[in-house]
């Protein structure tokens, strides 16, 4: 393909900006709601990116050699429609459907689009999400680059500073952001408005090559991106100055306007006008409608089909006293040997995890990140969306750091495989702020995510090669203390079962417990077994979806009295979970759960104290009856 | 009293530094877990504040003039309590009870403590709570500083950079960080090592004033405390050189050490033995014994009692059409002028929150954050601790970035009172990513937030003001789109409570919304009607606590046939609410909510399409009559 000379790219991309404002301006017009101002400003950041630095098939943007583009202020979503439209991707009739129910042109980028990795519009997120389409072209050994752009009012997310630190530590030359610094914010100006010494210092003392431009002057643009291919040893950010609403006098660089469509009528028309007046005349080697054509495509390497080994079945004697968590690591481990798509991620946890144990059978894919939860998941949905299996793990609570990332991941329905250790008051001494106690809730919330919790190392390891490839987000519970094994090696579970662990035919109650709460309805068994009371004992290892036929069943063949037993707070765990399951089939559920804030103790002392032991068991089965 | 000189203050606090140590390795092997490493590395530091810098009444730990600390690196709360014994506020016996069930000593400082503000644990978030504190001695007028102490692995925590951009910005010099930088993680040697300038780059880039030391030298660490009092316009963070288990040399600065106490016996003995050894020769004038006794006394201020005005009264007619969103902004407002107390947070979203209208009338207690939400919650938390009444707002779905602040705030009771904002599928065009669909789940997993979410103008406004004076943390859900005005202006409304819209004694089903499915099931209620069935309809205003006896009535009043909707995921919200509330009266709830991942489009379309819509309660009701 014949290099295009900068005198005639410099105009013809200056058309391309031109007519991504025309589209953006009119799309949201048409819309009546969206963010055209925030669309302007980067208008020639985008035309240069897209037309004269990426190298991708806009006919195939899944093409695992193709350069990715993450647009972390999603809400600029119209201008990165409008490139694609401009690409040929799909037809620019189809912007002026912008932001309806039956068109996947969203008020913010979503993977129902082809052309789109993961959702943005929870700023700060799109970054971490580079890192993993950037750690993801490492791992498969491919030369494809990583472009994010960024808006300035979002570098005041703390979560662009996890990712700013990771890319830095990781080296990733193969990253490049790009700030697009116009100034201002929703409500006001942004915290350092034009004042570019304040990006500049805070991403190189970060670590990172930081260079500052004119955000609207092409050369100085494509400069940079030449700049940022030749840096090594570390990642790139662009710095550029712009104006909000560029192109159009009566709202370039002016207040008031953030998330304000134009008015149809005068105002928009006047808009176009001043717009269509910033064509330019075109010389003959650079016409912009020849510019989508020049697009290099991606390097075609021929790729084998990842066939992954059979991962190695659990080697437990019935009885080991073994943490859920450390069987974790182990799976984990065997999963790292079995398939090279598989990639953990940690937060400076991993050997209270055991993500150790994977780190040292794949430490090439084995992602550190410090204690920096955000960039760990956003990291591990980039991952994702590249075709990695990713586990990002640290304790339960932790996560709970990038619970708007756990969100977006849903609305992504990205498969990212979290895993929490250390749930629940039975982590006894380090006391409340160490305990997960509301992570149930937040996975079971969201539609999608398959929500597991073995209770024995067992069911640990089969779940964890369950969750691997099962498709979407997923998340696994896991325990401090050691429990004992309960399941043969080649017991066999499913995403959506449950284990019948007691029955007889003179139950009169089902007990449904899971994670440790499962020897503690043991136990009650036991003991109320020893004064003649039979009751039915279920380990709900998979609390998202429940087997709701299994538990409408034991309910009606308990005479009705379902009880469950969580080591998490009464509200959004296992006892809602079976509730609304059985529901329609008018059965109710009495929960033990913990009901108020707890602390330091012994395990089996705040068990017992905080209402989820045997005895409280007993205490509900005898009331019940 | 007299002051010390600094030839004999130095070697009583060197003597105050080993007791420290010693205290804090007794205290963990007692324990059997804990950090003594992690105390060992910061003993200098926290002598030299606790003895040659803050001033406070050992006694009177919540004087409202006192100095401040926060030791953001929980994980080394046996120091903390060990300096506090040390001052003479309890025994030193009681800190060989240290994370028992019956000690306050846990094992990471929570406000059960009169000396802790906020528990901290979590890492990254005793940062954001200073601020807070700082923050709240300018509101009060008071030269109280604040003192907060971090790790150095906590600093990869993206929110400690979001409280360094607002404690700069902010100018807040009463405001003084100390970064313990002894370089080992947890797992591993942390991102920088004893890198000095990778953290001086950084802090200095973020606005402060940066100062790097060797933590071990007492000379130097109070030389720093003095240039961190000189320094007006910016706040200071004194980065220490520090050595992880320093005093003990078969620990000092090596890894795998981490949470490790020292095991009873020879290790232990052996480790006490060399520490004993450091204690030094005290000259007369600087025996240890007395440093607690000369430790300066904050201030003392006549400081009148608050007295609120009471707030004026809503002012809507009858359908007139509000958004809850905005009669929040306008309530605040009212409550600012009413109560000096009431402060606000933003995070650059106040022009669709409504806060600006708090900004307009006390904009020296309106806190802006930027897009931040971490510190923009964290910062609350100070400010409660400290005697404030915080309203942090933005969009409800970004109050989930700090969802773990939320998580530690439940912790720490204190009285934070967020409010979110563009709740649910009926915010429309903008997608999902803007949608709170999990935010209830979030809240009412905590067992001490109370939960609010009203349908109307007027309800908004007289829950806002409950929520300002009910102890403890609260959540306000509001709504974006307008709705009309269905209470009058005298209505009342309490926390726990509910309103009955509707009923007869024909009524076959109840129907319970709140917020924006209010009016679709007043719209069902009418179609219904015009059709012979009569149903009830409950406005549950009050999520949590709900009103457990009104809601059981209502069920059986109405054949047991309860229906809730709300625009919210089906797990966790209203439904499961209900559900819990009525399982012991044996009744079912048949859940209409959110079940899939939504999108753009119109809101009347959304809320058709996604299943909480007029029609869809009047099929609920047939279905279930």
């Amino acid at each position: 393909m014949m290099a295009i000379d900068r005198a005639s790219l410099i105009p013809a991309l200056k058309n391309v900006a031109t007519r991504l404002r025309i589209d953006s301006v009119r799309a949201t017009s048409e819309a009546g709601s969206g963010h055209p101002t925030s669309c302007m400003s980067m208008a020639e950041l985008t035309a240069a990116l897209f037309f004269a630095e990426m190298r991708f098939d806009p006919n195939d943007p899944k093409n695992p050699e193709s350069d990715r583009f993450v647009l972390s202020k999603g809400h600029a979503a119209p201008i990165l429609y409008s490139a694609w439209a401009e690409t040929g991707a799909f037809d620019r009739a189809e912007l002026m459907k912008l932001r309806e129910i039956g068109s996947d042109l969203e008020g913010h980028p979503t993977p129902r689009l082809p052309f789109v990795d993961v959702a943005t519009g929870s700023l700060g997120q799109g970054i971490c999400a580079a890192i993993g389409t950037a750690l993801n072209a490492r791992r498969i050994k491919s030369d494809y680059r990583t472009y994010v752009l960024l808006g300035d009012g979002e570098s005041a997310e703390g979560s662009v500073w996890e990712a700013a630190n990771v890319a830095a530590l990781d080296k990733l030359d193969n990253l490049c952001g790009i700030t697009d610094v116009n100034a201002l914010g929703q409500s006001r100006p942004t915290m350092w408005e034009h004042d570019m010494g304040q990006f500049e210092r805070r991403w190189k003392a970060f670590g990172w090559h930081a260079i500052v431009i004119d955000g609207h002057d092409l050369s100085q643009i494509l400069d940079a991106f030449a700049e940022a291919k030749r840096t090594t040893g570390q990642p790139t950010m662009i710095l550029a100055r712009t104006l909000k609403g560029k192109g159009v006098s009566f709202v370039e660089g002016k207040g008031g306007w953030h998330g304000r469509p134009f008015k149809k009528g005068e105002e928009l028309d006047s808009a176009l006008a001043e717009l269509e007046r910033q064509f330019v005349h075109e010389t003959e080697s650079g016409p912009a409608a020849n510019l989508a054509g020049k697009i290099p495509k991606p390097a075609s390497k021929p790729r084998a089909v990842v066939t992954p080994k059979s991962v190695a079945a659990p080697a437990y004697s019935l009885g080991d006293l073994v943490a859920t968590r450390e069987a974790y690591g182990t799976a984990l481990a065997k999963l790292a040997d079995a398939d090279p798509r598989v990639v953990a991620l940690d937060a400076d946890v991993k050997n209270s995890t055991f993500s150790d144990r994977f780190e040292k059978v794949a430490p090439e894919r084995f992602y550190q990140n410090f204690i920096a939860e955000q960039v760990m998941v956003g990291a591990a949905m980039g991952l994702a969306a590249r075709g990695a299996i990713p586990f990002p793990s640290t304790f339960a609570c932790f996560l709970s750091r990038a619970a708007d990332f756990v969100r977006m991941a849903a609305i992504s329905n990205v498969g990212i495989k979290l895993a929490g250790s250390h749930a629940g008051v039975s982590i006894g001494e380090d006391g409340p702020s160490q305990m997960a106690l509301e992570d149930l809730a937040m996975y079971r919330a969201e539609p999608n995510y398959t929500v597991l919790y073995p209770s024995d190392a067992v069911s640990a390891e089969r779940l964890l090669v369950l969750m691997a490839y099962h498709p979407g987000p997923a998340y696994m519970r896991t325990s401090r203390p050691k429990t004992p094994v309960i399941y043969t090696n080649d017991d066999t579970f499913t995403i959506g079962g449950l284990k019948v662990l007691r029955e007889s035919t003179a139950d009169v109650a089902v007990v449904i417990g899971a994670g440790i709460t499962v020897f503690e309805a043991l136990k009650a068994y036991d003991q109320l077994k020893a004064s003649g009371t039979a009751i039915r004992v279920i380990d709900l290892y998979s609390v998202a979806p429940v087997d709701r036929a299994a538990l409408v069943a034991a309910g009606r063949a308990t005479g009705g009295h379902l009880i469950t037993v969580e080591d998490h707070y009464a509200a959004g765990g296992i006892g809602d979970a079976v509730a609304e399951a059985v529901a329609d089939a008018g059965l109710t559920v009495h929960r033990l759960a913990v009901r108020e804030i707890p602390r330091s103790g012994k395990p089996e002392e705040l068990v017992e104290r905080f209402g989820i032991s045997a005895k409280h068991i007993v205490d509900a089965v005898r009331l019940n009856k």
